[in-house]
């Protein structure tokens, strides 16, 4: 394969070339050097596309509604990326024989593109990097793209907090219907979807939720202040989604309630544009990966301009408890050159 | 109450006084402007505590564990030092009757402290908070500390990572025999326990954490790379535990398997001095900690020196899309005081 410069897979990508926009999520999926370039160039064409991020615990038939969810936005003429980060889904390759037919319907048209990613062995990096390639995903043209992840552990909740709409799926009969607020997800849900309604504990489920819910509110609220807290440092931090959550009963496997999600949805972009509230998270967001860049470039100036052994005396301190680390901070910034 | 100064307070903490303690803890728990101090005071103190990570679903049966092992250990005339980071522990208030009996054989001894520490709304920083509260017990003197956490939220995981051993609590029933690897907690655990063994399903909950324990070695140490090359950001990145995890059966209620897990316990606490992973975990720790502290500083030094209209319209900036965050952190560098 020959090598193209990221100039012309740039060109290629904003033009509307497939394989080229495969090329270059795998680059920014491997960090080459090239990668940060792209995503220069890439940025003044992000910022159009609606996320959307979907997740809940294997069994729920997230997989199922992704697809059927995609296939309803198809016929309304919107574009659809899709990003699996789940190793049990489907489109990852954990399928089962049913999901790959349903799937089908999706691979032959050129207004889908399905993507997955790894998510074994990049703890801490896969926030990230997922974010790039919705960026990229954004920067091709796509209408609505959609994050999909199991839900579970860190990494999954931190990427899909980055979509401006978030659902979380439940299902009756899981034995467990407290899987979401365990997991710390129920307060990041924009919208609570329950499938598989057709089973007849639906109402138990639906129930439960409403009652985590009630529950839940003031909590979510405050747990929404802290992250955000966190995530912009100190000044800016956006108002907060006081909204209900509403809860949709779907059954993707006929399509069942998907019109419903899909205006439960809108109607959340709606409200996210009119209050303002899209625009001050993407603030916050866009404040927030500075913090981190800088953070990172100023570390990497300091320990570049400190000899090794002084660092590894330093640290040889601490353990020894010669030295504490506030004054091991101390330290280290006067000795910088 | 009279104020009590901080140097005060850590003689009287090295001393024992229970009353100091407490408040010491509230000071570092509420991060108090003193508590940098306090700290800095108690830090030639630590590292003498040998730390256990206690983690599970709620009704595992975990608090009861913790209770069990902690009088097992006294029996053995351990002092013992209890965390408790669980909205549904009994140690935090959300007990049931059984449980708070069973627990006031441990209130009357002076040789056990047990703290619970607030988990709502924290979010981001509770995982240091706890790391300091484990080592202002550590510094009172303290052979065990042990940290219980629910193990499902980001920050519970990460708590749990700090201590030397890292005790997974499963238990037959619970309707899903893989919470733990969902949860992407199996691979942090040095020892598995299967409490509850009185339960004629244990046989099939140990197969299955066997079954799953084949299965994710490989992916384990993995992790574990991944994780360590984050947390140490550079050099020094210790050897990897390739050691076998063991499973054990226990009846927390009756006692029964407690001696066998205080013999899991010390055999890889033996484990870990020996081989020197023990040092070398402790040694990354400090770097990672020394990073974070590093970056925090660098960061509020650069963000004091660049005025905020200049950082505010750069963020619009990135909003507009005008300009890209990679040139947005070089500018503000470039224009650092």
């Amino acid at each position: 394969m020959l090598k193209t410069s990221p100039e012309t897979l740039v060109s290629q990508l904003l033009a509307g070339n497939r394989r080229a926009l495969a090329r270059t999520i795998t680059a920014v999926e491997n960090e080459t050097p090239e990668s940060v370039e792209i995503l220069k160039a890439l940025y003044p064409h992000t910022g159009r596309a609606y996320t959307v991020g979907i997740t809940g615990a294997p069994g729920t038939g997230k997989s199922c509604l992704v697809t059927t969810l995609a296939q309803h936005l198809r016929q309304h003429h919107k574009t659809v990326g899709i990003i699996a980060v789940d190793p049990t889904s489907p489109f990852t390759g954990g399928a089962v024989l049913g999901d790959r037919f349903r799937m089908r319907d999706l691979s032959g048209d050129a207004g889908v593109f399905i993507r997955s990613m790894a998510s074994r062995g990049q703890l801490g990096g896969l926030a990230r990097t997922t974010y790039d390639v919705m960026r990229v995903m954004d920067a091709a043209g796509f209408d609505i793209v959609i994050i999909e992840t199991v839900g579970a552990g860190q990494n999954e909740v931190e990427i899909v907090k980055a979509a401006d709409t978030t659902i979380v799926v439940e299902a009756p009969g899981l034995g467990d219907d407290i899987q979401a607020i365990k997991a710390g997800i129920l307060e990041i849900a924009d919208i609570l979807v329950v499938n598989k309604a057709d089973n007849p504990m639906v109402q138990n489920t639906v129930r439960a939720l409403k009652a985590m819910l009630d529950l839940g509110h003031r909590q979510r609220t405050v747990a929404h202040h802290g992250q955000l807290m966190v995530q912009t440092d100190s000044s800016g931090a956006p108002e907060y989604d006081f909204r209900e959550v509403p809860i949709i009963q779907t059954v993707a496997i006929n399509g069942q309630g998907v019109p419903e999600l899909a205006e439960a949805i809108e109607s959340h972009r709606a409200y996210l544009a009119e209050s303002g509230i899209r625009q001050d998270r993407h603030r916050a967001r866009l404040q927030s990966e500075l913090v981190v860049r800088l953070k990172e470039i100023l570390l990497k100036k300091l320990l570049d301009s400190v000899p090794d052994e002084t660092l590894d005396d330093v640290v040889e301190s601490l353990l020894a408890r010669q030295m504490d680390p506030i004054s091991a901070v101390q330290f280290l910034l006067a000795h910088q050159m």
